[in-house]
C-alpha cells in the first residue's frame, strides 16, 4: 500500500499516518520526493481499513499494490481448478468447450422437457432455466419455485444434462441443492453476502455471475466469499457490464475472460445471451470467447 | 409499446407480432412508414414479456412508451408523501432540510455515544451507523450485529436522533425493526428482491439506496417492490453511480434528485459521503442537493 | 420518429406538435393510448431538428425509428465494400485475416526500418507508426512530422507493407496523402468534422477509429461524413470504449464487430493494443475478433 | 511514479526497470515487500514515457504520484485567475454569478436580435449562439458561418452582452477572434490539439468544454495546451459526461465543479442545457452549481 501525502504536509501529519500504518501491523518506508512525501507500507494489508488512512489530515490518496483476494488467486494456487458438473461429470476449467442452454424461466413441464431434448440433441452439456426468477418489476412472472425445480430434475434424468438454476434467497438453498447440479448466483446478487456465505456452506458447484458494474477485483472477492465459506467449486461467469452502449443490453467483456484466465485458477464461462441481449449476437460472441481462451495456438479438445 | 419491424418484414411476420401483442391483451395499431412497418400497442404493457416480442422474427426493436412503475409515480399519487422519522418525528419529504450523520460502522459503545452527541450538537436529525456491514472483502470487519443495534438505540434515547441502520439479511429484520427508526437497504441490495419484499411487510420507514448502476426506472421499481409489499414509507437515496471518473469514488447525480422530484411522490435524500468518497466534497454536494430541490425560488424552511 | 406526449397534454398541444412535424415535411399518424397520446411521424426524418420537437410543450420524449446514417448502411448498399491497401493490394473487407503492426511513434530511421523488417517477417500486411502524434500532454514527444513520413515510405519500399499513419490537422493532409497508404483518423478526432470532410476529398483509404465514448450510430455517421465528401474507402476501427473497468485501458467491444458487420458494408478492423492497453491481452483479443467475424462456421481463407 | 513488479521478478528484471527509470532522469528507490518489489521513482516524471516502463518484462503496473498538469494547477499559481469578458468586463472566477444564454445556432438576424434582447432583459451577462455548428450528422444544418458572426456582433453592440461562440476549424479562428468575445472549444474538440494550440496563440478568452468522456486530468491537460501556447485566459466548462443513465442526455458532474475549484486557479462554469438535455432540469442544476461553489458559507456577491 502506498500513501501519498499532499504537498505541504507537515512532519507531524506524516508521523500520524506512520502511526496508523503501524497500528495495522504494517512496516512503513518513507520516500521524500521533489513535490510529495510518500509512505510505502510493507506487510499484509488485507485487514487494513484503507478509509481510515485516506481520511487522515493531508493524505492525498492511498494506492494498493496487492490484489485484495487471495484464495481465488493464481499466485496462491498455481494449478487450474477443474469442476465436474452433472451426471456425466463434464469438466469445466479443462480444455473442453461445453455449452449450457435453456429458457429464461421454467414455464411448464412440457415446455421444459421439449427444450431439454433439443438442448441435448444440439450437443450441449447443461440445461439452464429459472425456477426462482429475480424480476426487475414486481408485476412480472416470478417463477414456479419448487415445482420448477422438480421439472428441471426430471429433464436431467431424461437427458443426462447438468441442471443449472438460480438461487435468490437463503430459504431456497436446500431445495435447489436437492434438485440442481449447479447453483447460480445472479448478477444482481453478486454482492449479497449472506447468500455467498450460505452457498459457500453447500457442496454443490456455484456459478457466480459478474455484477453489472463489478470490477474484476470485486468479482474475485465475491468468489472468495464462497471459497472462504468452505466451497471451492466456484465458476465465474462474465455476462457483460453496463455502459453507455445502446445496441446491446450489456457490453460483454471478452478481455475479462483472458484476464481472469491470467489471474485466477477458477473456471470462467460467459453468458452471451444476457451479455448482448440479442439472439443474433450469440453465435459470434460464443466463438469469440472460445478463441480468447485458446492457449498457445492449440484448439481445445 | 412500439414494435419496429426490420426492413423487408413480410406480412406474415408482421401478423405474427400482432398475434403476440393480442395474446398479451393489447390492441395493435399498424403504421406503414417509408422504410419500416411499426406496430404501436395500446393497453397496459406492464405484464407483457418484452423479450418474447423482441425475439420474434424480423423485429428490429421494441420501445416503451410508459414508465414501468405505478405506485411510486406522481401520476398515480399527486400529493407528495411525507415520512416522519425518529422520536422527534422529523418530516422527510416536506420543505425542511435535515442531516443524518454518523460513522460507517458501530465499533463500540463509547465511540458511538460520543459521535451521537456531536451529531446532535451539530443540529442533525438522524444518526446512521452500521451494525451489520456489507463488506466487499470477507476479511474486513463485519459489524457488531445485535450488540451494535442496542448501542444505536441507547444513543437515540440519549439524543432524540432517528436511528438509521442497514439491514442485509432477512434474518436481521426483526432485530433491526426492534431497535432502529429507519431500515436502510444498501446499494448492493437494491435488487435483492426477497429483502425488498420482507421490508415491505414491516411498518418502519425504509431508506432505499440506488444501486451503483441502476437506471432511474429500476430504482423506482425497487421502491415499488416495497410499496407492493404493503409498506408505503419508502425514502429514495441517491448515492452516486459508477462511471469512468477517477477523482471520486462514485459520480453523484444531482440531476436525479430533480428528476425524481418530477416523477415520484416519494421523498428523496442524498448520500454525499459515498456519493463522492471524499470528506472535502461533502459540504458542497450537500448545499448543491438542497439547491437542486429549491422550489419556485423559495428556500426551504 | 415517434413523439410521446405527456399525460394530460391538451388537444392544442398535440396540434402544435403535429404542425411542427408537418413543417419538416413529415406525415403524422395519431395514436390515442390509455395513458398517452403518441404522434408517429412518417417520412425521412434525417433533416428534422429533433430538439425543436423535444422542447415543445408537454412532449415527454422523441424516439427514432430509423438509423440516422444512410450511405454507410447495409440497407442501402447490399454488397460488402472491399478496400485494397498498400503496394500488394491486400483486400480489407474480404474473407482474409491481415495484421497491421508497428510502433506507437516513428522515433528514428533505424528503429522503424528494423521494426518493419520484423513486422514483415511475422507475416503482417501493414505497418503503422505515428509521424504526427496526438498527445494528451503538451509536454510529451509530438512526433517527427514529415521526416517521419519519409521514413515510413522508405520502410514500405523495403518491405511492401501498407503504411498506415495518423493525420491530425488539415495542414498535414497533403503530406500524409503523398507518403502513406492509409490515413488514420484517431479516436479523439472521430468527431472533428473539418478533418472528416477534408479526408473525404482525398482518394486514399481512411481508417476511422471509434471515439472512446461514441455510440455505434455516431461512429457510422462519422464514416458517413467521409463518404459524403466523396471518399468511399472508409475502414472502421473498433478500439475500445471508456468504462469503469480498471484492468484494461479501454473496454474492447467485440460485439460491435459483429453488429457493425450486420449494419454496414464497410470493412471493420480492431485495435487490440489501445483496446486493452496490455501486450498480454493482444493475442487473445485478436483471435477473438477473427472468431467473432467467422461466417457460417467457415474459417476465413 | 511507482512501478510495481510482478511476483517472482528476478534481480535482472528489476535492474532493467531501474535502468529505464534512470534514463528518464529519475532517481529510483527500491522497496522489497512481502509479495512484491516496488520501484519508487523520484523526480519530474512529466516527460517520461510511462508505456515504455509498463511494457518492460515482469512489470505489473505503473502508478502516478503527481498530477500531469502544471500551469493549470493551484499548487503552481495560488491566486485564482479572474477573466473579464465582454464590453462590460464581467469577471468570471470572482465571487459573482453570471448567466450566459442563447440559441443553439444563429438562424437569422431577427431570431438572434430578439433573443439577445430577452437574454439581456433577464439579467444575463453573455450571449451564446453557434455560427459554425459541429453536427453529428452531415445532413444537419451546419450554421451561417461568418454571416452568423456578424449578427452576433450586432447583438453585442445592441445589448452589451459578451458574445460566446464556438470555433471548430483553424481557418475560422481569425473571423471568430474578430467578432466574438469568448472562443468556445466544443466537447468533441477538447482533444483536437491543433485547435488548442491555435487558440492558445490568440488573445481572447477561451471557454473549453469538457469532453464527454474526459477525466479531470485530461480536461486540465487540454487547458494546459492553451496556456502553454501563451493564452492564460482559459475558462473550464463542465457539460456532463456520458454514462448509462437514460433520463438525461449527459450526466452533469457537479462534484467536478467543487473538485476543480480545489485543483485549479482557472474559472469554472457549467452548461446545464447540454449537461442534462432537458429544459426542465436547467433551473435546478444552475442553482445547484452555484451552491456547490459557495465558499465558507458566504453567498456570492
Amino acid at each position: 500500500m502506498i500513501v501519498v501525502m499532499k504537498a505541504g504536509a507537515t512532519k507531524a501529519q506524516v508521523k500520524h499516518v506512520v502511526d496508523l500504518v503501524r497500528e495495522y501491523g504494517l512496516k512503513e518506508h518513507l520516500i521524500f520526493g521533489t513535490d510529495r512525501t510518500v509512505v510505502a507500507c510493507i506487510g499484509d494489508k488485507r485487514m487494513v481499513d484503507k478509509g481510515a488512512i485516506e481520511n487522515a489530515p493531508m493524505v492525498e490518496k492511498v494506492m494498493s499494490i496487492l490484489a485484495p483476494y487471495k484464495m481465488a488467486s493464481l499466485e496462491v494456487k498455481r494449478d487450474k481448478t477443474v469442476i465436474e458438473i452433472g451426471p456425466e461429470r463434464f469438466p469445466l476449467g479443462a480444455n473442453k468447450v461445453g455449452v449450457i442452454a435453456g429458457p429464461c424461466a421454467v414455464e411448464n413441464r412440457d415446455q421444459l422437457l421439449r427444450t431439454a431434448e433439443a438442448v441435448k440433441a444440439a450437443g450441449c452439456i447443461g440445461l439452464r432455466g429459472g425456477a426462482y426468477k429475480p424480476r426487475t418489476s414486481p408485476y412480472s412472472f416470478q417463477g414456479l419455485g419448487e415445482r420448477g425445480l422438480k421439472i428441471l430434475a426430471e429433464a436431467r434424468d431424461a437427458t443426462g444434462l447438468a441442471v443449472v438454476t438460480e438461487v435468490i434467497g437463503l430459504e431456497q438453498i436446500d431445495a435447489v441443492v436437492e434438485y440442481a447440479d449447479v447453483l447460480q448466483i445472479g448478477a444482481r446478487n453478486m454482492q449479497h453476502y449472506p447468500l455467498l456465505e450460505a452457498v459457500g456452506k453447500t457442496n454443490k458447484p456455484v456459478m457466480l455471475k459478474r455484477g453489472m458494474s463489478a470490477r474484476l477485483d470485486e468479482f474475485l472477492l465475491a468468489g472468495e466469499y464462497i471459497i472462504n465459506g468452505g466451497n471451492k467449486q466456484v465458476i465465474l461467469c462474465e455476462r457483460g457490464i453496463r455502459t453507455f452502449e445502446e445496441y446491446v443490453r450489456n457490453t460483454l467483456c471478452l478481455s475479462a475472460v483472458a484476464e481472469l484466465n491470467d489471474k485466477t485458477h477458477l473456471p470462467v464461462v460467459i453468458d452471451p445471451s444476457h451479455g448482448t441481449g440479442h439472439a443474433h449476437l450469440v453465435p459470434s460472441m460464443s466463438r469469440a470467447a472460445v478463441a480468447a481462451r485458446l492457449i498457445d495456438g492449440t484448439r481445445w479438445a
